[in-house]
């Protein structure tokens, strides 16, 4: 008998999409206002991962006719000296978005650093005025994976309305603002992490999940619902989600492959949200 | 057979202790530096209920030895002129937490007006600032009904960590705010809201629930697990809570009345915040 087969939820087509829109927004922009929507790369010390990481968003912003300007802080900085940066960045009407790698240091406090960048230059969504707007839905940047999730369940015509959506991970960045949109899409959202108990059981009554974890097949396939949508945020070494994902596949209606689901989305929705961020800023000048 | 009765969360006894203990710091501030602290109360019309609640507040604040100044603005107010206002008060010294009563009239944003407070006089805890401090750990006030249920959960040493909090209604100054504080107490929470399907079913696992909704009698005991901490936030025309009282006591270890439970709280933290906000604005002018 043939198992059946959870559809995918193609994120490397959609990034592409999301791209090209981007890129021809960017080139109306430069032709017709002679302004190059332009993303800031903050990088404290050099860590490899994270090197690559902003190498990465730093090519993607060229091939989409974005200029990026990388500032390399040494692994010494300390919160003022990155906090003063970031003003400086914020101040200057030639920087459209910025983006602080992270994670920055323990030695430095991260959400002083996040607040310190401008909201309306925020395009990675990590100051607490983004937050609140996720949360409280105002007007603000979403953290680009969330806003890159609620995009592709857009796509794929997923109303979470009525849902019994499960967030596993809490993170500043992933878990708390997914949970935080799906809540403003009108799904009845769970929030588990390390301290829950009894998750499988938690995990079986999804209607969507969403795996923000970073542990490899963390989500067994037998604890997901029949019919489920799956997310799977979680990138592991060797290219693992956080989800069992041949034997989830076979019980959930749509599924986030990884690689190739929400990992391209995240980095579209940084360039898309650098051109809404350059698009006011330069029009406001006239 | 007698029937278990839950132990009564006593809000109204916690609250005294909060607001002596408020009236000791506020003598101390008015005798040791000569600043008194000072509570600006701004109500946009006249509506009746509002009214009330804004003199109940002053009288509160004037028993416990705080100066309430109060701001009396036409229904016809703008957005605008409001966001004028308080960005007065913020940055009047003479002024040490400032309360905006709402709701504030359709025809005006809200959150613009919230968001128009400075963060560090926002002792009602209403800005997108303390909403995320709220929410990622940061420093801020604490929305009062939240914060003042956090202080009876502490009071009655119920630690929300591994409990599976409930929280129905999504508030911006009540539901999110409420479930985000446990979740940082590292509770796994679920928000259910009017969009929610099988309420009861969810109801019926929370170890701690937390009713917020505003609908007499909405919880009926009979979903209440048994040995539940049942916090309710209700209160509704005829002193009557969210929850069935009689019987969700018959099953849960601990209950606030309505009322003399949450309702109490709620003031007392907005005072004991005003207080906060006053001691380290006055120091710091020394």
């Amino acid at each position: 008998m043939p198992t059946a087969q959870a559809q995918l939820m193609n994120g490397t087509d959609l990034a592409r999409t999301l791209i090209d829109d981007t890129a021809r927004r960017a080139a109306a922009l430069t032709r017709d206002q002679h302004v190059v929507p332009t993303l800031a790369t903050v990088l404290v010390g050099d860590d490899p991962a994270s090197v690559t990481y902003v190498r990465m968003k730093q090519k993607r912003c060229e091939r989409a006719g974005l200029r990026s300007e990388h500032v390399a802080l040494p692994a010494s900085t300390s919160t003022a000296q990155l906090v003063d940066a970031l003003g400086v960045l914020s101040a200057d009407p030639g920087i459209h978005g910025i983006l602080l790698q992270h994670p920055v240091g323990d030695h430095i406090d991260e959400r002083a650093a996040f607040d310190a960048i401008a909201p309306e230059k925020d395009v990675d969504g990590v100051t607490s005025q983004s937050f609140a707007a996720m949360a409280l839905g105002g007007n603000g940047f979403a953290s680009c994976t969330p806003g890159g999730i609620i995009r592709l369940l857009d796509h794929y015509a997923v109303d979470p309305a009525g849902m019994h959506a499960v967030v596993v991970g809490r993170s500043p960045i992933l878990g708390r603002p997914v949970g935080m949109l799906l809540l403003g899409r009108n799904a009845t959202v769970t929030y588990c992490h390390s301290h829950t108990r009894n998750l499988g059981s938690i995990v079986s009554a999804a209607d969507l999940l969403v795996a923000a974890v970073g542990k490899p097949n963390f989500i067994v396939g037998e604890d997901i619902k029949p019919g489920a949508v799956v997310i799977d945020a979680g990138y592991n070494a060797g290219n693992i989600g956080d989800v069992e994902f041949s034997s989830a596949r076979t019980r959930a209606s749509l599924i986030t492959p990884v690689p190739g689901g929400v990992g391209p989305m995240t980095i579209a929705t940084l360039l898309a949200q650098t051109i809404d961020a350059a698009e006011p800023q330069t029009t406001a000048g006239e």
